[in-house]
């Protein structure tokens, strides 16, 4: 089983490698080769099988060309400009989000390889005049670009797999919270920030009140269900290949209560509450009140609580003081 | 008011020219210009106003360049390969229905000239697992490439006119019946072909069931709805600039009666019934019960009777014998 993960620098593609070289399968195969391609060179893992590192830039035809070749067998495409990156600099959203994905799939076309491709949609394809609760068949009406780009790529992967080019499979993902690192580009940068810094000891603002609902998941169970993603039979996925990733909705409010459940209450004292209406205009557009059903009955999992993320994050991530 | 159709050389193209060029207004102005570009030199019409003709080619951005300039007020952009082409030739297709599309939007993002643009879309968005009736805001569920390319041309005129750089509208049309002129590569083209051609005195073959159940408009109603497309107000289309035009649900079956009931019984014996696999199993994809509640509120219209349509036919097209 060869894997290319595109995007693997990122903090998902990061996961997602170590757990590939934790579990040394996939689809019911030893892993023979992973290689983690990225804007910039990502960091290699540790694994039983070769691990190579690329750069590859999406929106250029020729080094998609060198990254993606026919010995994949499985293909992740989670490289992208996030949110608010893609609403500043529409240029650089379209021809990443859009054209980028295109590059890769008309490549393998080429190709002919036929391989299976996990692609990573957002929640943000849904928003505008459409009634809660948000389906896996719900109209997609973006309101921002990042949503849109997202949501042609939905289009292409179904088109390329209709006709047998890949075996497409998208996952629309909630929020992923507590995510480590710094903080990005994202409108949603805050929804990991305001746990992350405070359980590091920093301060984090807020910029939206504590009744905000969104949609979350852990990046424990969010790499589950991208592995899960591969595994699934072409055959249970319909006539639409992308579906809701399963998440849970809860309040600012929520998530906090959680963190101090867990961590006593020094963290909760560290965030500060001061509004940010631009951010507040991007994520306020985003719908919360999501059900994952065929996600769910095809076996991905949400978070059972999300003192389970704040768990997962001390676990997986919290920096050594 | 300066109007350029893209698109001006098919058969919606001309008879949206030659009705402009009776009103001689758009948007309550007058016209002043009107350029017809196709991707082979469009036939001029007649109009007490300049009218100029251009070839085009909207997979080329160059052409693009040349022919989109910062004077046209209002876009037509009904250029299209259409489904059964786009089906055959998947690459064509995604150049032209979608690549294409995209080099019209960034050359009007580069002009910065922000016109009323008008996109053709298609009843061919909808498809799959999704219930019954079809609005508006029901999921775009393609199981075509044309359906899909349509569908990601819908997301374009949205997320360009929500920054500002056009005044987006985009209307699915219902399939154009009675259409004159020969048959073309759309799977499509028989719901014109078993009227039109026994009303021309020749025979015609209908691949499919008489109780195949479609939804239709005529030209006339179409062209009629497109002039009110360009005069809606930005403020009224919400936050989706793109819906279902008007048009009605007919069996086959309906078609022919209509036929017999203003044109006799003649015309009908003239019709063959060997049926195409091939046709069948696209447009039995495609979804019939609509309903276009934001188009009719808004003033556009379907046609009353399909005796109409045949009317519409005799009355504006039919060859003269």
């Amino acid at each position: 089983m060869n894997i290319l993960i595109i995007g693997g620098g990122g903090v998902i593609g990061q996961k997602l490698a170590a757990k590939l070289a934790e579990r040394g399968t996939l689809r019911g195969q030893p892993i023979t080769k992973l290689t983690l391609a990225d804007i910039n060179d990502p960091t290699p893992v540790d694994a039983s099988f070769e691990v190579q590192t690329t750069t590859c830039n999406i929106a250029d035809p020729a080094s998609v060309e060198q990254t993606v070749t026919a010995e994949a067998d499985v293909i992740y495409l989670l490289a992208a400009i996030v949110s608010a990156h893609a609403e500043e600099d529409f240029d650089a959203g379209w021809q990443i989000n859009m054209v980028g994905t295109l590059h890769v799939l008309e490549r393998l076309r080429t190709l002919g390889s036929k391989p299976v491709l996990v692609f990573t949609s957002s929640m943000a394809v849904y928003g505008g005049e459409v009634p809660d609760p948000i389906t896996d068949h719900t109209f997609l009406n973006p309101q921002g670009s990042y949503g849109a780009q997202k949501a042609v790529g939905e289009l292409l992967i179904n088109d390329y797999s209709r006709k047998g080019y890949i075996d497409g499979r998208g996952f629309r993902l909630p929020t992923i919270s507590v995510r480590p690192g710094a903080p990005n580009r994202a409108a949603s940068s805050f929804m990991s920030s305001i746990l992350r810094e405070p359980l590091n000891g920093q301060p984090a603002n807020c910029p939206v009140e504590d009744d905000f609902l969104h949609y979350y998941l852990s990046p424990r169970k969010c790499v589950e269900n991208l592995i899960k993603g591969a595994e699934l039979r072409a055959e249970d996925l319909g006539q639409n290949r992308c579906m809701i990733m399963p998440g849970k909705m809860w309040s600012v409010r929520q998530l906090i209560d959680a963190m101090t459940a867990v961590a006593g209450p020094e963290p909760a004292e560290r965030i500060t509450w001061d509004a940010q209406p631009d951010i507040q205009a991007i994520v306020k557009g985003w719908r919360f009140d999501l059900r994952a059903d065929k996600a769910l009955s095809l076996g991905l999992e949400a978070d059972e609580t999300f003192e389970d993320n704040i768990r997962y994050y001390l676990e997986d991530d919290k920096p050594a003081a």
